[in-house]
């Protein structure tokens, strides 16, 4: 195989797996998912590298792993022992910036950052937007990232419009194009998006982008208890405002966010503690965004917040930017496990509650933060023992569930969660998953750890 | 198969297929697909009727196509002679209008128009409008139906949370729910959705809901040209207006829509036979629509419009509804064919110039208008010699997929267009299809005539 994948790639671009320099890419960033031991390392420079390593693999009998920028947060990249991981750091050209059609076309290996501001040359924005803005465009059509924004734009599923790809047998498939829409035939674009690495290598992505928005203004509320902030979500969505950003944070994930960002709010010190709204309005006319956000307070007053802040730009910004790191903040601060269930937006309390009581009765501690205006609620479970642990979380995965909920809400199953897919997933659902992924990879190349159990 | 079929829904729901009471279930509202003669129509009440329908004729070795309104432009509803033509009219009932998570739960037989009032009642609207408002949610679901509401919200696809549906061996899965996101495996709800009945048939849907905007403002923007047009087309979107809808009309179908609504706009004479532009912007506050409006003139008037009429509301709404019905105007002028490509939104004029010239070349005469924001072009073509109409059309597929589209942007494959997709699509695209499909009915029961060739 070695052979082969050097006649693919080049020498320069294959590396042991076992060797130190590539020891940061054989994981991810999910806390339960140990660094796996790739044989080797390869960096295609194209789609018919990429062809060319499929093929070698699968004639050696050998799995591949996708490889992103590894922010991923549930394992999905993360190379099973003997696999050959692809890493798509090379192919990071952002091939076409239409601002005529608001498309771009990029390589996978863009970053998020980077498109949005090539995108931002001509007005335009790219709105997918999780928290850690260096994820490529392949590993967030993989998962199917969400973000902060997709309130108000929706998910990575919502942008892409085309893709191209190869398949397990070194095939090159191409879905869509520069459409905004398309029925003709099954939608195959939507099949990949969200398929961790499993159906397809995407070696090309053309996305939907929007008008960029010159204002902003944001409010920070605290409420009394979830209970009243969850209510409240669900009128701010009602009311028609369209919030770029509707978050909630917990008292303790406040101030570890805070803490980390060396932020102060300056919120009297009663009001820390609480749970926090975080909502952000965007628009094109300063004065609008104004009456909306005076609009937006007599909503929150109304539902019984009980403060409604104005937050200056500077610290609006900075807090907005600080919630998107909360990863880091509770990795920091020992968290365990992370998980992001999605539950209907007005069963969040709920799940909350209940998520908290599965903590208690096995002595883990659970904070808790999310996507308020998407039901997509971010636990941090800290508890130290695997076998408690794996309690609690259990029992997490149970309540989101028996609420209507699933597994997770942007952040995929990869390998930490596909265990709980089997427990608490739809049975003839998972059967159909496994047709459609046996009739496209019969013999099990495409990131076969990952998402099934 | 007989006894099996009434043991199943009851001896009342099933029809023979040459029954005449049934004659007008036997086909869609497709001009070019003749009509096909079940062995049976019946009519399930529910799930389990469905299931057990499904396994009856799964037993006997005979195909079944699902039909909901039968107002599709496909032939995707046109049963296959000898199938067994399962109807979804009683399953009718809305089960759930859920205002605090802004979804509805509904039987596949519901259609748009019930489900937009019941929405109604609670200040929010299901916005998904083809021409047709009593098309099914069932059939919309199947062929991921568009409208002239999908510049702004979307398409069928961005509406549809959850499915239940029964698989070709009469399994019942359940997808999604009530998540306004997830990413928890493969995303079996977009999978089934534009799949025009040959995975699954639906049993009930889940979708979003918005807000209702409870102002409407509607311009008409006669062009020189269709390329002057399409350029203000593409300024109108990415002005950030949000236009709620955004319709092309040739002069002569302009001419037909307004004679078949008997609607007189008082258009100067020399402007009616213009390239037609139709805005509608919506939104919450009278002022800023009012505001908006006065931008959109100047967009329009700067991108070449010849004039720009502010249509009185019931002009507009009898004008837009006019456009909704344009279908039966063309085909009461004597239409041959409809067709409904989808290209880039910039490629459009020359789509349309290209597609002309493929007329004239074959003495055929095709007229255009369509939903100009999503790049999605409906020609009527006239071409009575069938030898020439077949000549004409493919020429059309052919200048469209050149451009970068696709076979059809919101009305499907069905019958009417599987060679077309058959050769015109991405070969490898197709054989995916076609694995994807053999994987979930291998027997091929599921509407097998459709689709694929
Ligand atoms: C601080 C922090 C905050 C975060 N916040 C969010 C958030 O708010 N919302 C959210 O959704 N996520 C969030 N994430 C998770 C992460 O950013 C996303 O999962 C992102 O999509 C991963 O992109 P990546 O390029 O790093 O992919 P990787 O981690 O490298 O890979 C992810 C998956 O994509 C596959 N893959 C990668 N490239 C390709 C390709 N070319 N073809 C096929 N498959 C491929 C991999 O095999 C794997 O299955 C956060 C992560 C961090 C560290
Ligand atoms: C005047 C007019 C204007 C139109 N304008 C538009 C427009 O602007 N945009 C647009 O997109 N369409 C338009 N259409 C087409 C039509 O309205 C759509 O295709 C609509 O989705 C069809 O819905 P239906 O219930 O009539 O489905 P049918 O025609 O009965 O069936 C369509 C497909 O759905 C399948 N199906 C039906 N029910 C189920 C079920 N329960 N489970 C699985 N499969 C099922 C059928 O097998 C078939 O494949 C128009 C049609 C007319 C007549």
């Amino acid at each position: 195989m070695l052979d082969d994948l050097i006649a693919a790639v080049g020498a320069d671009h294959v590396v042991a797996g076992d060797d130190p320099s590539v020891a940061d890419l054989c994981a991810d960033e999910a806390l339960g998912v140990p660094a796996g031991t790739p044989s080797y390392v390869v960096w295609p420079g194209d789609r018919d590298e990429v062809a060319a390593v499929v093929r070698a693999a699968r004639a050696a009998g050998v799995s591949l792993t996708a490889r992103g920028a590894g922010t991923g947060l549930s394992g999905a990249a993360t190379p099973d022992d003997g696999a050959v991981l692809v890493a798509f750091a090379r192919m990071d050209r952002i091939l076409e910036i239409d601002p005529v059609d608001a498309v771009a076309v990029v390589q996978p290996g863009v970053s998020l950052a980077d498109l949005d501001a090539a995108a931002g040359e001509h007005g335009l924005t790219y709105p997918v937007h999780p928290g850690e803005t260096t994820a490529s465009l392949g590993g967030t059509v993989a998962t199917n990232a969400g973000g902060m924004r997709a309130v108000r734009y929706g998910v990575t599923r919502s942008h892409v419009l085309g893709l191209e790809a190869v398949l397990a047998d070194g095939a090159v498939v191409r879905t869509g194009g520069k459409l905004v829409k398309v029925s003709s035939g099954y939608d195959l674009t939507q099949l990949l998006v969200g398929s961790e690495g499993t159906l397809a290598l995407v070696t090309e992505v053309t996305v939907r982008l929007h008008p960029r928005l010159p204002v902003r203004r944001t409010v920070l509320a605290p409420f009394p208890d979830a209970d009243a902030l969850i209510a409240a979500v669900g009128r701010v969505v009602s009311s028609g405002l369209e919030p770029a950003v509707c978050e909630y944070l917990d008292g303790p994930t406040m101030r570890a966010v805070c803490a980390a960002a060396d932020l102060s709010l300056g919120l009297p010190e009663d009001l820390v503690d609480a749970d926090h709204l975080l909502v952000e309005l965007a628009g094109r006319r300063q004065e609008r965004v104004d009456e909306d956000a005076e609009e937006l307070a007599d909503v929150l007053g109304a539902a019984g917040a009980r403060d409604v802040f104005d937050l200056p730009t500077g610290s609006a910004r900075r807090l907005v930017e600080a919630r998107e790191k909360a990863f880091w903040a509770v990795k920091a601060a020992g968290a365990d496990e992370i998980v992001d269930l999605v539950v209907p937006r007005s069963s969040m309390a709920a799940f909350l509650s209940r998520a908290r009581a599965a903590g208690d009765a096995h002595g883990s501690r659970v904070l808790g933060c999310g996507h308020a205006g998407d039901g997509n609620v971010h636990l941090a479970v800290f508890q130290p023992d695997p076998g408690l642990l794996e309690k609690t979380l259990h029992d997490v995965f149970a309540a989101g569930t028996a609420l209507g909920g699933a597994v997770s809400g942007e952040h995929g199953v990869g390998r930490a969660k596909a265990h709980a897919l089997a427990e608490f997933g739809d049975p003839v659902g998972l059967d159909v998953v496994r047709r459609l992924r046996a009739a496209l990879d019969p013999d099990g190349v495409l990131n076969p750890g990952c998402a099934l159990r």
